[in-house]
């Protein structure tokens, strides 16, 4: 029996083969396409049915994707010929909310947007924002380690995870982590699991770390400048005054101008660059009338608000940052961090390259922790070769400020051919026994982080 | 030529093996005793010391043991016949402060207290606060992924590290992690090598997060309640409460007459518990009213001080609790975890222990972090069968509440008996397999964590 009838018939009326359902999964928003259509789509309800597919997949040694809503921005949940796509889409349960404890118990499928809806009600909050956060899900939030506009502050998904159960690529159910907010019992396989981009095991029950819902008044800022260096000056200032907004954010001029043009807006006759503030918690009054004195002597001009409605307009130039690029053709968005104080350098290398490679490299920024989100814009499906040439030259740039090529999105296809550049060749092959150690037949995410 | 000839030949002047300095590296401060005295102590001063001698180690197959200050609580860094001591202790240089990044790097020997005055005159604090701050190492605090008092609210050791340089088993050297404050470039082995306790690799340079210091009035706030129980339900409701105070610390009724005949002092006439709470921060002042509220409806009756002196008083009576325990015998200090609200039941279950095998177990907890610390007293150097039995029937429970038996003092020899129960056969396997991945001949902190 081949492995697509061995599937149907475990896993009656969960098994979709439809050609139309199958190519929708050779993509995600990266802008990549798999080779070839997959074979099939599990649409897992269980963790008994995650066993199931992946002991099948295992005994016929098929390659199998782990995928949640489709929203990764490297390639890592696309599937193609002769891969069995493995959706979790279907486990959304909330298992537990415990307000005693700070902790919630969820499916991996459930949308970061839905749970937190269900978290406010009880004055509970799990921080990972990813900008997607109302389209993607808690699983692949956690096996990418998303950030968000929040990080900075709030830290990453890393840090806001307790347990994981975990499907083993032959169908084994492990635990990783506790249930306490502490605990140091051999090695922490939890956090190695999270960022590991579906390459070590199929997430299937999630234990979140929560905190109360921040209380105090929000303040909003939103300044214009004259360059995007100033604002990445006046950023870098306002981190290393000790400050700690919850969100700070930078557009670039050609963001600026995209998401003019895409909401019909006159942004861009404001300033070349856009610097949007967030301070909460019991200080940000205090805190906000800091951050405004270093944006005005940094040359900004700022606008502040206490109002919702107000400061949702001037988070909204930020959020639409990614559409208004997206409408302009295909895009490569690249994901480098930096520390701080770097981020300058990275915006006037941005700019070399755009002229040295004529290309139009619209950049956003999150500027609390360094890390920068140059969009390379270009038409159809390929890459073309300039654009690989630009990034390659930016990676090895920010390399050598000791920053990365990924502070957020993960390697999957787009960036596996620089991962041995950062990581060294002793650290690779570490990584690759790992992998071994884990998923011994490499059929969980074949091809995806490491090169094939 | 004898393993311990080459290290003196090609590492000289730093290769010690006077007796008596060999017999103080058979103990660290759990109590554990090495069998049998280790070949030599090398003392490290560069990242080539650690390399010449790990290159040593495994060309001899000679096992090696990473050590800082030696003040561990589970036997990871005493050494027996046969073995290699690798002392960082002589690294202790601090290479960059970076207040624009908010990092430091430094070499693994320098105390966590020493370094933490030079943050200081920066405006900069590294958060990781074991109570042995002022006389343990970064790198075994890292080894260790450090718990202490401001942990629940400032996060464990693993939360303020960006990067590492890592020396493995046969003396290459490995940079894991990023200056930048994220990076999600294949898997997280910074986050591994963190808790890992010295048997994936010695860690020779440290790149650490670090934060402003904190501002406000600090509110510190000592209570006496009527029982354990009351104070273990007032720190829940705290956190219930979403109130995050930087400490919160219960001592029971034993720990109180330990520290009261220690200290000559007259603490324990007021009350069977002690609960300390330390509010800082720009809302502490509105904060630790809210604490007071909830404390003096829980039955407690208590000072409030923001003097710091008075202050230093009042957390004094919690520090006094270690040394005034050791005052008494040998200790078998337990670390287990569980969710904040079932610290009432572990304190029950320890009373319940102490009838059942006639035992005194005086325990102090990490209130804000559901981390409590029950201390086994005996004498001589052997742990009496008793006490492993009462000490595996509250592991036992502990896992069946979701805790750990391990919240922050790690496994070492001492609690490498019950490291499989925890993590289940195949996770346990995975971690077996994954140390052979760094170590494969096994020759760091052999039988430490991993029973041989
Ligand atoms: C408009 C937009 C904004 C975005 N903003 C951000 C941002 O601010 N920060 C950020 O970090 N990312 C951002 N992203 C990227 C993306 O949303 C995140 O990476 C997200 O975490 C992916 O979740 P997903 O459910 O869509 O996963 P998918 O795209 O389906 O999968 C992503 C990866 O995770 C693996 N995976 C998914 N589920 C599981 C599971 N249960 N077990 C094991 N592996 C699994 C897949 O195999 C794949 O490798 C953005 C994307 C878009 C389109
Ligand atoms: C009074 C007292 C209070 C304490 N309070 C706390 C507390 O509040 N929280 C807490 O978590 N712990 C506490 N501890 C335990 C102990 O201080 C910590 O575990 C500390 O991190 C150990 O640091 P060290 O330098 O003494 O390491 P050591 O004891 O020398 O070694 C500990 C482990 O780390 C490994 N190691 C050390 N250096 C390196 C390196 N450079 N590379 C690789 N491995 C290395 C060793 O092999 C060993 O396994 C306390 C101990 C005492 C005596």
């Amino acid at each position: 029996m081949d492995v697509v009838a061995r599937l149907t018939r475990a896993l009656p009326g969960k098994v979709e083969t439809t050609p139309d359902v199958l190519e929708r999964y050779r993509r995600d928003r990266s802008g990549r396409v798999a080779d070839g259509v997959p074979l099939a789509v599990v649409r897992a309800t269980s963790v008994d049915d995650v066993q199931t597919a992946c002991r099948i997949a295992s005994a016929t040694g098929t390659p199998l994707v782990s995928r949640g809503a489709g929203t990764g921005l490297a390639g890592g949940g696309i599937a193609g010929a002769g891969e069995i796509v493995l959706s979790t889409t279907g486990m959304t349960r909330v298992l537990e909310i415990s307000p005693a404890n700070q902790y919630a118990v969820v499916e991996p499928g459930i949308l970061n947007g839905d749970l937190n809806r269900r978290l406010q009600e009880h004055g509970l909050w799990w921080p990972p924002d990813p900008a997607s956060k109302d389209i993607s899900t808690v699983g692949g939030n956690i096996a990418m380690n998303a950030g968000g506009l929040l990080c900075a502050k709030y830290g990453v998904t890393r840090e806001a995870v307790l347990a994981l159960k975990v499907v083993l690529a032959d169908g084994r159910l492990i635990s990783l982590g506790h249930k306490s907010v502490k605990g140091v019992t051999g090695y922490d396989l939890c956090a190695l699991m999270i960022g590991s981009e579906g390459t070590l095991g199929v997430i299937v029950e999630c234990t979140l770390k929560l905190r109360p819902v921040v209380t105090g008044t929000v303040v909003t800022i939103g300044a214009f400048f004259d360059s995007v260096e100033l604002a990445a000056t006046a950023a870098a200032g306002i981190t290393a005054a000790g400050l700690q907004p919850a969100i700070m954010e930078i557009l670039d001029r050609r963001t600026l101008e995209c998401v003019s043009r895409f909401t019909g807006s006159d942004l861009i006759s404001r300033g070349d660059s856009y610097f949007l503030v967030q301070c909460d918690g019991p200080a940000s009054v205090q805190e906000s009338s800091s951050v405004l004195d270093i944006i005005t002597s940094a040359g900004g001009t700022a606008e502040q608000t206490t109002d919702p409605a107000e400061s949702e307009r001037l988070v909204d130039v930020r959020r639409q940052g990614f559409p208004a690029l997206e409408a302009m053709g295909t895009m490569l968005v690249e994901d480098v961090a930096v520390p701080r104080e770097n981020m300058v350098a990275v915006f006037r290398k941005i700019a070399e390259l755009e002229g040295k490679y004529a290309l139009m490299i619209p950049t956003a920024c999150h500027a609390g922790d360094g890390n920068l989100h140059p969009s390379f814009v270009f038409q159809g499906d390929t890459v073309p070769e300039e654009v690989w040439h630009a990034a390659e030259e930016l990676f090895t740039f920010v390399l050598t400020l000791g920053g990365t090529l990924s502070g957020e999105h993960g390697i999957g296809v787009l960036k596996r051919r620089w991962l041995r550049a950062e990581l060294g060749d002793d650290q690779f092959d570490i990584q690759r026994q790992i992998k071994a150690v884990f998923d011994p037949q490499n059929i969980l995410n074949r091809g995806k982080v490491f090169e094939p």
